[in-house]
């Protein structure tokens, strides 16, 4: 029996007497290497056989912990440990139907595992929050606040703050689309845009298409509205398979779709503008709603930035979504949706289920959009995070193996590695942890957990030698894999 | 053809040929009464008309507007007017089953109405901003922007910022009740917490037990999830009729129950303690979860206030929900859930559809509670709203017809008027609204829209000149009625 096992041993046992609960938290690794003297990898090793066991569940950033399963399993006839390979990766070339997403598990888990303090944030969401002018931001919070201190300006308000609305469509018109300001329905994030979209469009049981690989929140969504995803395939530079989508909506009761038509998350690419056009072309005849999620759209490298598809609808059929999450107020959850024809549909929605977004951070933001300086702020960051592409992209080259595919954004924080087919990059997650590195594998970016040798890698992060040698690291275990071995 | 019809009929033309497009807006009342020469109550039944043949839709607080449906409507075969009168008005003895709620539409037009401009506020689901603390929330929230300028504050925080859970699980031991803080779950206003709750629950198709009369929200929410209501009656003034309960129980294969177990809305009515503890008794050996909404606890009269069923919870089956909204900080959208069982599943779905609650507020309401002399504002609010209490029963007892009943409630700031049987409280809302005063029919209450004899009134409002006029108008209107006149 190997150390890692004998670990895992020792804590069912704990588990089975009772003396671990249901709802206890596990020793941390820390600790539990300190206690028996392992390696951190091997207590790794060891929580994990008992997560596939069902014994004990990865709670976000905080832990293992026993779950109300435990007892009743231990009870019943052992199981055999999950053989832990769901499916070959494959690059698929047409569009495959999912029964029923249930990628959570997973996501949480890996996500989880990103946000554990002193990580190297490589599989993480998110941009590091010291490239944003907080403190800037914060002087608008200050200055606002006087205007929260009156009656009148606290009555709800049913689509957002007037002054936000009114800077999210002028920066709309900066780009040569009108929205107008009374049609923008703020919201608390994106990612409430994005559910209250696809919740106003779709019924349970109805067809979603989603990107693949694409944003796993987009496949949790499904889960929980209990949809179904249809996934197109995404070529890691111009984006969605055009061609497969419209064979997939000839075939199938498509009843809208939920893309990332810029810089996507995970692998970056791009729609160029033919084809957003085209995109919009092919669902306005089928009568086909967009959900477009265009969160990282002020992202882009070089002078000037992409044009969503929703510039081209004609028929109100595109919902446009984005937020100031991703570049300017982590933390406040200020988003937007200009809803086209559905507006009345979301708006009720939100309603019944959040009334409206918090105002000090509606109020905030638009003072800062009005007098802090965005598009300058703007124009820095997009060169901090292209400096960081090259870097990351220079690393790769140097550290990773050779034949490893990488994709090139034009915006953005992710770049999107193929490794060779065979590669498993559960695994890679999982060894990288050990060493305190995370990364987000491929598996998390589908509901059929394809991708399986891909790995999505942030560069959302100021470089530093700590990266460089984290990606060293990386490097070297992805070539203990036998594709590489 | 009576004046009303005539403007009907001309919008309707307008519609029919176009001039009014499908997504336009209506003129404003001000302005139709303007343009023709009518009265307000003359415009506003021409627009319900337009609004019952399906022609328009209210938008809440913004007007009137041309349905999509309009167009192909007018080329239809002409339906006729419905007749308004959606079943008799009648307390039922026992639960009953509504197969689908369908109450949307009409609340959304009775609360857009009732936050028109200077409307008096009698139909209000808030109480009066001005009776809030802002200017020291003001005071905190410029304090605590500073916290938002270092890149460490900015990381998504799980479960909300632990400064806030630790001030509200005081507030907790404050009552005698252990909620720890790591428990706890901040969300985006009571509201969120209890749809979340609900979703973590329960399934569509699913049966759940509300109040009847009940608040509208909860019937909003299992309307979106596609559940079913089973209603319980309650009574004005010790509510939840526990014995129905018991025997739907018995009966229906109920998943969850939704009740507010302390100044009840609509009605202001309390469970006694002993009747909370029995509701948890009865629920725990059924193993039935318990959503207690209890958004207006802090609002009581007298000394001290009323234990939530929270606190005789020994299985973790009641999530309990409430809110600053109420109390301190409307438009800042912070609650919270003390989640029992359910805290993963809660939190899992949070972190799907709106990640976290907005920083700024919370860091906000979190230096209040600790600094902002919270328990003083508490107690001058409860004075004020008991005095309000007091002129409006007083106004009720002037003006309105002898032999109306009307709740006593201990705490919160609604009262609920039953007028005889036969009394048709959505035709006094219509009066009432062309005269300048809101007032929250009883159907919005109730899946079934029963109560159509009943109206809720708030007094969160300080009493006025006006407030005593409006009453007047109100039971002057009320006489003209069959039971009255």
């Amino acid at each position: 029996m190997k150390r890692y096992e004998q670990l895992a041993e020792l804590l069912a046992a704990d588990i089975r007497t009772g003396r671990l609960a249901p709802g206890t938290r596990l020793p941390s690794i820390r600790t539990i290497t300190a206690q028996h003297g392992l390696s951190a990898s091997t207590a790794f090793k060891a929580y994990y056989q008992l997560e596939e066991k069902g014994l004990v569940r990865a709670q976000t950033r905080s832990g293992y912990y026993v779950t109300a399963l435990a007892a009743q399993q231990l009870a019943a006839p052992a199981r055999g440990a999950a053989d832990g390979k769901p499916g070959k990766a494959s690059a698929r070339a047409a569009a495959t139907v999912a029964q029923r997403p249930d990628v959570s598990e997973l996501v949480f888990s890996v996500l989880g595992a990103a946000q554990e303090p002193g990580m190297v944030p490589l599989g993480s969401a998110f941009a590091s929050p010291g490239l944003f002018p907080l403190q800037r931001l914060g002087k608008s919070l200050a200055r606002t606040s006087r205007f929260l201190q009156g009656p009148d300006t606290v009555a709800s308000l049913p689509r957002g703050d007037e002054a936000l609305r009114r800077q999210i469509a002028q920066r709309y018109l900066g780009m040569g689309m009108a929205q107008p300001a009374e049609e923008l329905i703020v919201t608390h994030g994106a990612l409430e845009a994005l559910n209250l979209c696809l919740a106003a469009v779709a019924q349970p049981g109805d067809l979603i298409a989603v990107e693949s690989p694409g944003f796993y929140a987009s496949l949790q969504a499904l889960e929980r509205l209990k949809m179904k995803a249809l996934e197109i395939p995404v070529h890691p530079q111009d984006g969605l398979d055009l061609a497969a989508l419209a064979d997939a909506l000839k075939r199938r009761p498509v009843k809208a779709c939920w893309f990332m038509t810029s810089f996507q998350n995970p692998t970056g690419a791009s729609l160029p503008l033919e084809k957003k056009k085209a995109l919009v072309a092919l669902l306005a005849s089928h009568d086909i709603p967009l959900i477009e999620d265009d969160v990282y759209a002020e992202l882009y490298f070089g002078s000037r930035g992409f044009l969503p598809a929703k510039a081209f609808d004609r028929k109100g059929l595109v919902m446009h979504c984005s937020s100031f999450s991703k570049t300017l107020a982590p933390g406040y959850r200020v988003g937007w949706v200009s809803p086209g024809r559905f507006g009345q549909q979301i708006e009720r929605l939100r309603l019944m289920t959040t009334l409206s977004a918090s105002l000090p951070a509606q109020l905030a933001v638009a003072d800062y959009l009005q007098y802090g300086g965005y598009d300058k702020h703007l124009r820095k960051l997009r060169h901090a995070m292209e400096s960081q592409l090259s870097s990351l992209l220079a690393a790769l080259a140097r550290h990773f193996p050779a034949g490893v595919r990488v994709s090139r954004p034009a915006g953005g924080y992710f770049v999107w590695v193929e490794f060779a087919e065979g590669f498993d990059a559960l695994a890679l997650h999982q060894a990288a942890l050990a060493q305190g590195i995370s990364v987000a594998p491929g598996p998390i970016f589908s509901a059929r957990r394809n991708f399986r040798h891909c790995l999505r890698l942030n560069y959302g992060y100021p470089w530093s030698d700590g990266y460089e040698a984290a990606m060293q690291t990386l490097g070297g275990l992805a070539r203990r894999q036998s594709p590489y071995r």
